[in-house]
């Protein structure tokens, strides 16, 4: 099928589905888990599939081990996408909630409610319990959904959708279409340019990925391409307190995108070499290189400068940082208030571990991803982040002659949200 | 000064903005308006010049009878002008306002707290009030921005925002290059291309104008491109708020976005021919053709069909709307539901005049403009729009690996906001 009559679908069940009531989204999250449970044999023996085919293409060099072993599904993680999934049922429905209520006039009402965004571009690479949540956030959140996953996933894929849109499909009064899935590159460059019937694309993988879905879409795009995140250890930082920070925020996960990549330490900080040997004695490679300073590791190498001041690690994070997550250690409470309010990046943090920068530690419950945008959605974003709002006006026959011309006058007074 | 360099300034000086104090900002806005109140004689001195070149562009054919006079300024417009300016200074700051407050963990607090955006591209057409307005606008919300006005303005614009910006240079604290202006065609494609410097941009002016800036960048666009504003005229409606709401909709203002462009009539409506007969006495010209189905006027034209049903009527809009505003005149409180839960636009009327999609009228007080995107903001936009937020975590040290290890579980408790 080509692509224009997907998007097209996925505009008109867009329509259907944000008229939906809670309890019939919750029920369809409830039976995509179910289904899932209840068939995963079946999903096991297209992910063995995959498995084959990758490793054959690991032989020959053209896939990592690591993205091999992110391929690699079994009953337990199966578990722990399904009851990601019912946890995505107990939240909170975000939409149809009041955001505005406001009398203009007598009998001329302002409601503002929160409605989703419509048709959403997602484009994933291989791990394949991506799916499935996308899928449990789409249906939570009204939206419709386009998946493109990785290649090397995709018989997986293929089976947890159909086992998902097969079940659903027996709860009356739930659309079709709301979940399709695209397979090939076309796909992709013609879902960039949809911007007829695609509202936003969220890309998930590789920054490499994102970036160039950033350079080829005119459509929204939330996510983040970079995660430079820095660590400023003022003059009088607790060194214990220093030490255990960077540790974790380097090496509780290098590869996540809230992993510190530069540290930057004030000139009187007495304890610098300590910390720098306590560093290398957990097997972090530090570097002092100006190269270094745009460049994300993702790994267990840390570039580390000294700076004459809170400006000067101000200035350095805002020139070389990727607006994402960054943390002053400090024993000052007003360089503290400083480094929070001039530091431009989504999460600003006084002695605390980077890694907190994730939507379930924030307690969103679910999370689509962390944006770095200026716009619409910053930080870690949950089921907020897919909706929208429209205004709703509820008069009597009101005509805007009659305000302009000095007959009636606006009341504009705000009434209680419930 | 060439385009890059004036952007980088803009950037820095969003970094100093964005940590000044309501009372220094709302100092700055009187300043302005004080100043231009003084210097009246300045501004109809450029404007005349403007006037005078216009003429002879007027002559020439070049441009229109209504842009030359959108053109014109006098004591009344500055005086309007000038207490729009004020006006800005009395609404709420809306920088630093805290829209989350949630304890983590024990001495682990996130607070999530409105920001400015940080540098806006503003592109305008003829209408001198602008730029103050817009500058009025970025200072109450801590951006700074880059404006270029239209060309037959130019004089009127430079001398506004020259005498805007010698007053804030005598603010003690106010940073440089909060306001700056550019003059040339190159300059909108430098600006439409700079995203490492530029985080909005905001058309105001023709739909062409927004359509060609929506095109041609992939920096965020906050704006409208089509007004396609929809009346459908139930079965049961009262014919005379039928007349009143149509007709203040079309003729109150009929260039403005918010203008209808099509009336739907339910096919059952008894009074359909008194209905239209009561349009074209008022001048209105009624269309029935397809082709004007997605066409704007901006004129007292008025396209018409006969639908089956609101199911039709919906689906009608939802195809050929442009997302603005549409309303439903009907008696059946359910149909309005139905209506304004199915209409896909900015806003979703019952029984009143389009014509009240207005930032003003909803009480916002100032307005950046209408938006139909389905992302950060619709509908009419007021300072809101021009902020994001940021993740503010305040810890004592805490690191992810303890609650990844069960030592520690988060607690997520939302706090009071003040």
């Amino acid at each position: 099928m080509d692509f224009i009559k997907i998007a097209k679908q996925a505009k008109e069940a867009s329509f259907k589905i944000a008229g939906i009531s809670t309890e019939t989204k919750n029920r369809a999250v409830l039976m995509m888990a179910n289904a899932i449970e209840g068939r995963v044999r079946e999903i096991l023996a297209a992910n063995h599939k995959d498995l084959t085919e990758a490793e054959k293409l690991m032989a020959a060099g053209k896939i990592t081990k690591a993205a091999f072993s992110r391929l690699k599904f079994d009953e337990d993680k199966i578990h722990d996408m399904v009851s990601g999934i019912r946890n995505v049922a107990g939240l909170d429905d975000p939409i149809n909630q009041r955001l505005l209520v406001r009398q203009l006039d007598t009998d001329l009402t302002l409601f503002k409610i929160s409605c989703p965004i419509g048709v959403m571009g997602i484009i994933f690479e291989a791990r394949p319990d991506v799916i499935a949540q996308i899928a449990a956030l789409a249906v939570k959140s009204s939206n419709t959904v386009i998946l493109k996953g990785g290649t090397e996933a995709k018989h997986t894929n293929k089976t947890i959708l159909n086992i998902i849109n097969s079940t659903l499909d027996k709860l009356e009064g739930f659309p079709k279409n709301v979940l399709q899935q695209v397979f090939s590159r076309d796909d992709v460059t013609e879902m960039l340019k949809c911007s007829r019937y695609i509202d936003l694309i969220i890309p998930r993988g590789s920054n490499s990925l994102v970036k160039f879905i950033k350079e080829n879409t005119r459509i929204p795009v939330l996510g983040h391409s970079d995660g430079i995140c820095h660590i400023f250890v003022d003059k009088n930082a607790d060194l214990t307190m220093a030490k255990e920070i960077v540790i974790d925020s380097k090496t509780q996960y290098p590869s996540a995108c809230n992993s510190v990549e530069t540290l930057l330490i004030h000139k009187d900080f007495p304890y610098k070499e300590e910390l720098l040997d306590s560093l290398s004695s957990e097997g972090i490679e530090l570097i002092n290189n100006p190269e270094s300073w745009s460049f994300e590791y993702s790994d267990k190498i840390l570039a580390y400068k000294t700076v004459k001041s809170l400006d000067e690690a101000i200035n350095h994070i805002n020139t070389y940082g990727s607006g994402h997550t960054d943390c002053i250690v400090t024993n000052d409470a007003p360089n503290a208030e400083e480094f929070m309010d001039r530091v431009d990046s989504a999460g600003v943090y006084t002695n605390v571990s980077t890694r907190f920068a994730d939507g379930y530690r924030y307690g969103f419950g679910a999370e689509v991803g962390i944006s770095t945008n200026k716009t619409h959605a910053r930080g870690p974003v949950g089921l907020e982040g897919l909706t929208i709002y429209k205004y709703k006006l509820v008069g009597a026959g009101q005509v805007v002659k009659d305000y302009v011309g000095g007959v009636k006058q606006f009341r504009h007074q705000d009434l209680a949200l419930d």
